[in-house]
């Protein structure tokens, strides 16, 4: 029914997580009737922008726009003790805490037999890596608490067992089956808190 | 906390309609951590190529990549009835109940002095233009039945009395206080049978 360029443009939106046609087809019409030429071009260059500026950092794999990233190059943090996450989401999610002070390993994603997600195809052997020149002395495991999430803690406390590194697991007070990215600060910090040796 | 090409991107979804500061983010780090880069460039290019194709037809002012728009050049509408509503988004949900074969007018907003909007700052002149040559014979109101929305409609048709033309009021069908475009169908369909003249 619409014009092909708005009906591309509401195609595009959708394809963003969260959002349905309907609400994609708002934002077009926003765009397209409520926003300048100028602010329409400046939003397209901003994601050109991002994309061009922001990489993974060469030792955490988080998104940065500096290599390798400030948490990784900062000197104030701890760097014994490496923060396992399944996505940059997360390691916003535990830095807006304020109670964690040391580094961490962004997996992007974790293992799933079931989407054909394996351990190779996580950054797990980057992780490893991290591991050789002896100075951490500790891995949390924060992947979610989803099977996939749990799965992949367990695949690589199994594959760290030849290390001299302790391995942990925050505690379960974050809600089984959500997502780490929603959690409450205090129930972050419990979690950190109440982290056991795997 | 973020790198300052990630919050400028999460500012710029912020904006759009519907969007909160927790969706911004979650859109953003899905741009940056799992779009290829010509995924991004194209969604960049789409919003501007949008911009660029996509503008008011000069007749009933809704968005369309033609001039005039599709409707209003159709040999197959009825040029005697012109239905007025408050955005394009209306124009496609009485479009999509192919009930009405009219043409349309697209004001752009509804009158609303508490938000500083008068008369002159929606496409209420163009509207009046249109029955200059008297092929108009009914103006059906089907601005929103809200405040704004019914103030807008009594506004128009006191301006329409010295003219030829009857104006109708879409039947209160569309539950009060709602937005006609979220309107179900038969909704609408028995909202514009069950107009009256005003």
């Amino acid at each position: 029914m619409h014009a092909p360029a708005i009906e591309t443009l509401i195609e595009k939106f959708e394809q963003l997580p969260g959002i349905g046609h309907r609400s994609a087809e708002r934002i077009a019409f926003h765009i397209l009737e409520r926003m300048s030429r100028e602010d329409a071009e400046s939003m397209a260059s901003v994601i050109i922008g991002a994309k061009e500026k922001i990489h993974f950092c060469s030792i955490c794999q988080n998104l940065t726009d500096t290599d390798p990233c400030k948490i990784c190059s900062s000197h104030k943090r701890d760097r014994s003790i490496i923060c396992v996450v399944e996505s940059p989401e997360d390691v916003s999610a535990i830095e807006n805490t304020n109670e964690f002070n040391g580094l961490y390993h962004v997996l992007h994603g974790a293992i799933s037999p079931m989407d054909g997600i394996g351990p190779d195809d996580i950054r797990i052997k980057e992780l490893i890596e991290r591991l050789a020149d002896g100075s951490v002395k500790e891995i949390i495991m924060a992947t979610n608490p989803t099977v996939s999430g749990t799965a992949t803690a367990v695949y690589i406390s199994k594959l760290l067992a030849p290390f001299d590194v302790q391995v942990t697991r925050i505690a379960h007070g974050v809600p089984i089956g959500s997502d780490l990215e929603y959690a409450d600060k205090v129930t972050l910090i419990k979690a950190i808190e109440g982290r056991q040796k795997m």
